[in-house]
């Protein structure tokens, strides 16, 4: 699981920072949540293949988390691509983009799906072998989702040693590491447990920007490995937090350990605050394990679920 | 007159070069001429004051042309602006930014005026005491205009002593300056060139991007200070700017014999090109005073009507 920063920064792009966009790599496969002005050029910087990417997850329609949209699906086109492209996002995505597309009468090279959200309870979005996506509902000033990006359980290991002294033939073996019983030619029975060991862990993330704090929010993502959770401001302006439906860092580390989560990445920091070192701090003080996004900033989980950068 | 280059290759934004747009100073007026993706962090690094630009001027609906004008008017907004904001630009424009402004439901914090474009022939779009825009047809793959910014003529210069010689009264002056001939009360006839100098040249600025080589264009511009021309190929790939209606060069070159321009400012280079250089070699070979843009690329006229950066 590797989580690419693109940019993580609140309200307009600047010289040095940019606005939300991410890259998840999770069950061999490539998503990019939420496309603010400026990512294409973001995803040349961190040499993230621009053919890997399948999926695109907007979380609202506010510019700083999807004005870079229509120019990423036009300059795939330029690029020739030709695999589908899915994007999935609120209703009314579908007519901006494609309203720009016909008034530069340049449509795309390749299949363009929308996927058009409006539900308000959490909606599977995406089932592929090894991951499913869900949207959970946020709460801001606008339609918001937040995304789950879930691992499948993953093959049990077979104990070849013993399934062989138990005469197991080579056929059974994938029955098995799917996690099934066996019942031999002779009648007698193999329990899984007997000839397998526990697969490699499913780890999961939680993608949470923007929303106003809500411990309900929560319940969406149980244990998950890392959460995103946006912390546009500081407890020191909390009345921004509420008045503008945000959420401090403080509060980000609340929905973190009621969520039991492993992680927690703090995000879409307020460009008011010179150095954002004051989030982690704020946050470690009710969640341990804190970890500050930055632009360019490259995640990645290591076998004992911690975070690297 | 000042040109503040702020992209100008075509196609994609990459991590070293920005698509069209550009900054033009003249008669005490900040013009930003098209506005690519990216172009508000342009702006800033390029140290160009937001508050300063009230007229944006956009040719075509081609992405590498517009796709920064919502995120730099939704920009405006959160930088509090009060100051009208006038857009000139093809019909279609106000649709796509009122669009994206209602689904994100923010709208601007100061009065926003669209000036959408039919007309295939040249038109009066705007008139300030300093300085007149007009547009022209271009031949593009979609509809497009091209833009010219003429200085009104400046005053004549007063010479002093002749005129008090000649006992011409201080409530006068104005009027001599503004070119008129004189009568004085005792009957005498003043003509305006015994006691005025020509004042300083009007200069001006023709903008044309994107089209096909178009011999006719040139009437739009005739003597035009400087002339920033489109060249998105060399002649080797001639057959590439005919069949997507772009320019070469050596044709931009000929474009600004025809109008007897004073200055030639070749860009929108496709990004095929390693090097640039090569434009100002070929286009040299036609018409002797061209100069290359470059992102980031301030151009200043001096006093002699050249170029310089």
């Amino acid at each position: 699981l590797k989580i690419q920063i693109l940019g993580c920064y609140a309200a307009t792009p600047r010289s040095f920072s940019n606005p939300t966009s991410q890259v998840l790599e999770i069950g061999n496969e490539l998503f990019l949540i939420d496309c603010a002005e400026g990512t294409q050029v973001q995803i040349r910087k961190n040499k993230v293949k621009f053919s890997k990417i399948n999926h695109i997850f907007i979380s609202h329609l506010h510019g700083d988390h999807f004005f870079g949209l229509v120019g990423l699906i036009s300059t795939f086109s330029l690029l020739n691509r030709q695999n589908e492209l899915h994007v999935y996002g609120p209703k009314g995505i579908k007519e901006v983009v494609l309203l720009q597309l016909r008034l530069a009468d340049a449509y795309t090279s390749y299949p363009l799906f929308f996927h058009e959200l409006t539900s308000s309870e959490p909606q599977v979005l995406l089932q592929l072998s090894t991951v499913e996506v869900r949207s959970f509902p946020l709460k801001h000033r606008i339609y918001t989702n937040g995304f789950l990006f879930q691992e499948m359980p993953k093959p049990r290991k077979l104990d070849f040693e013993c399934a062989s002294k138990l005469g197991v033939e080579t056929c059974y073996f994938q029955k098995l590491k799917s996690g099934f019983d066996l019942v031999l030619d002779n009648g007698k029975i193999i329990k899984n447990e007997e000839v397998t060991l526990p697969g490699l862990p499913s780890w999961s993330y939680a993608y949470c920007s923007d929303t106003v704090y809500d411990s309900s929010i929560a319940n969406y993502f149980q244990n998950v490995t890392v959460l995103y959770h946006e912390s546009t401001f500081l407890e020191s302006e909390a009345h921004l937090a509420t008045r503008t439906l945000h959420t401090t860092a403080s509060q980000a580390a609340h929905i973190a350990q009621l969520a039991k989560a492993k992680n927690l990445i703090l995000g879409h920091y307020s460009t008011r605050y010179a150095s954002i070192q004051a989030f982690k701090t704020e946050a470690e003080a009710v969640f341990p394990n804190v970890y500050l996004a930055d632009d360019a900033r490259l995640f990645e989980l290591d076998d004992q679920e911690r975070l690297k950068y």
